[in-house]
């Protein structure tokens, strides 16, 4: 039997986390997964030296998840290509921004026989055309990839602390090798035949968050947040059945990826932070991007604003009520309570 | 066409919420319903006086939801029959334990044209037969009756916050003018044609919010919590289709009375804080209910105690682990340790 190599693809918070737990599988299943664990690492100074020799000498990110160890077979390498080049399966977890341009990179250097999965949050919308990454990593590296969302508050997992996830696949063989490699007894990972569900929900549940931000902000309570949550979790399911009809309704109810992971964004999570932000004092999203996320972009709005271009292109804005009040809340100057009025 | 007499069973806190929404559509509705609402009130005093004189003189309820006004035509009562003998809307919301001397009284005083809406919490278990409440009013007094329930943590509906709800019905006639009571700017209601389904969340929802108590008591954080949540409302629904088939899937996805009041009562609410207590100090629920909450019986205990009887004497503890691990961590000195291990 041939021994799947694993490489991984970013190293910010959740990338270091994914690293972590898939180099302590590699440790222990040494009859699956050859023992080193490449991650790629976008190289920076860190108190005057490169990160990854830090990483590499203290087997801990220290800039994006300090207080963690990295088993010793986590090898940080700044060479995108060289980290890859033996990989059967790609761990891909960067901001959905560096996407493309790491794609570019990859292009014809990645084994033919590799298999990824995406743990990006988002979706490309370029007109009235929607892709999930999973879709367009496919596209433009020729192989398969899954998905891996639920609700992982990467800190959480880091401390082991328990926690499920949900992995969305097109071939269950992929399902199952990436499920051998991301469980853990901290960590729960169900398969699911819907890489595209899965994926969906990892984005939209975002822009719930910020709806519920706004609640908080406005200190309408629980009930209304409660509400919010329902009423967010219907739209994302219609949306999906509207526009993705092979998403299963059993992802939005049954899985981590779906009701647990919108539970645990709409509690906590910078969504929410910095809608409430908005909600109270009346400040821009960019203003308290600087302010609060020193120049970060807010994942909730900018998915807030894809979906909308999508469904205007579609006419069918109207159809999401919930999802066109935050998108004009955050980018047309609607106050925040037209949220309630229009559940 | 014949008008609506509305009359309220109880005037806790909760109850004098509902006094106070059906009184306002009384007043807004004329052609729809008699102006006066009597609420019957289990007589006690307060500073020396009738705590009925106080309402009827105050309009509030000054021990149970002090600071918020009723219309002048809430009408407390202190004489059960009185309250109820004109009426042919029934809102029973009493704690359950009183349930079945209040009905005895009842028997043989009430129109016999009468409906009624149960929103009272949890379940009727004896050996292997269990009912709703809605189901023992029924029985008992032989008119029909529908369930209201959904995310409505009372406080916030007192001050007039947004919030949904849900009633279960089994003639839509009914539901319909219960809707037509209870709906208010403020409080959107959603009938559905499924009493069981609606009384039933509203019960088993308390024994996930122990189970999330415990999850805030040992520090295990958000993402163990969503996962709770997720658990326990699949739990929810297979108890619901193993033993009320005629319980709709919707109920439980769809509705307030499902996954939005499990948000809530898993965020707040006594059952998840004195939960959290025993996992922190060790300390009895007994010795709890004592110390934080005067003596009170906690719902969510109760519940898990009559569903454990309940699935004890059909032989299908083991198909509901968390409801199991709940009643053993709760009554039988488990550690609340076991709940991540068996999730």
């Amino acid at each position: 039997m041939v021994k799947e190599s694993v490489a991984v693809i970013g190293s910010g918070n959740w990338g270091s986390v994914a690293a972590r737990m898939a180099g302590q599988s590699c440790l222990e299943k040494p009859d699956l997964f050859e023992r080193d664990v490449p991650m790629w690492v976008f190289e920076e100074q860190v108190d005057g030296r490169n990160l990854t020799d830090i990483i590499n000498e203290k087997h801990e990110n220290v800039k994006y998840l300090p207080g963690a160890k990295f088993p010793e077979n986590v090898i940080a390498n700044p060479d995108l290509i060289d980290t890859v080049e033996d990989a059967t399966l790609l761990i891909i977890v960067i901001p959905h921004q560096f996407l493309p341009k790491t794609l570019n990179t990859l292009k014809g250097h990645i084994n033919p026989k590799a298999r990824a999965v995406s743990l990006i949050k988002g979706v490309e919308v370029v007109g009235d055309n929607i892709n999930i990454f999973a879709k367009v990593i496919e596209r433009e590296l020729g192989i398969r990839c899954s998905a891996l969302s639920g609700a992982n508050i990467a800190n959480e997992i880091a401390l082991e602390k328990f926690s499920e996830t949900s992995i969305g696949y097109a071939d269950r063989k992929d399902g199952e090798i990436f499920q051998k490699l991301f469980d853990r007894p901290y960590f729960r990972v169900s398969i699911v035949e819907d890489v595209e569900g899965v994926s969906l929900c990892g984005a939209m549940k975002n822009i719930v968050a910020i709806a519920c931000g706004f609640n908080d902000g406005m200190n309408w309570g629980d009930n209304t947040k409660a509400a919010i949550m329902r009423v967010g979790l219907l739209e994302m399911k219609r949306f999906c059945q509207d526009f993705f009809p092979s998403c299963k309704d059993a992802t939005f109810v049954e899985e981590s990826a779906g009701v647990a992971d919108l539970i645990t964004t709409c509690l906590g999570g910078r969504n929410r932070k910095v809608a409430a932000a908005h909600a109270e004092t009346g400040k821009s999203f960019e203003q308290l991007e600087q302010e609060i996320l020193g120049g970060q972009r807010l994942q909730g709005t900018g998915t807030a604003k894809e979906i909308h271009e999508f469904l205007s292109h579609k006419g069918k804005v109207d159809n999401y009520p919930l999802f066109k009040t935050v998108y004009e809340i955050a980018f047309e100057n609607k106050p925040a309570k037209e949220l309630t009025s229009r559940l």
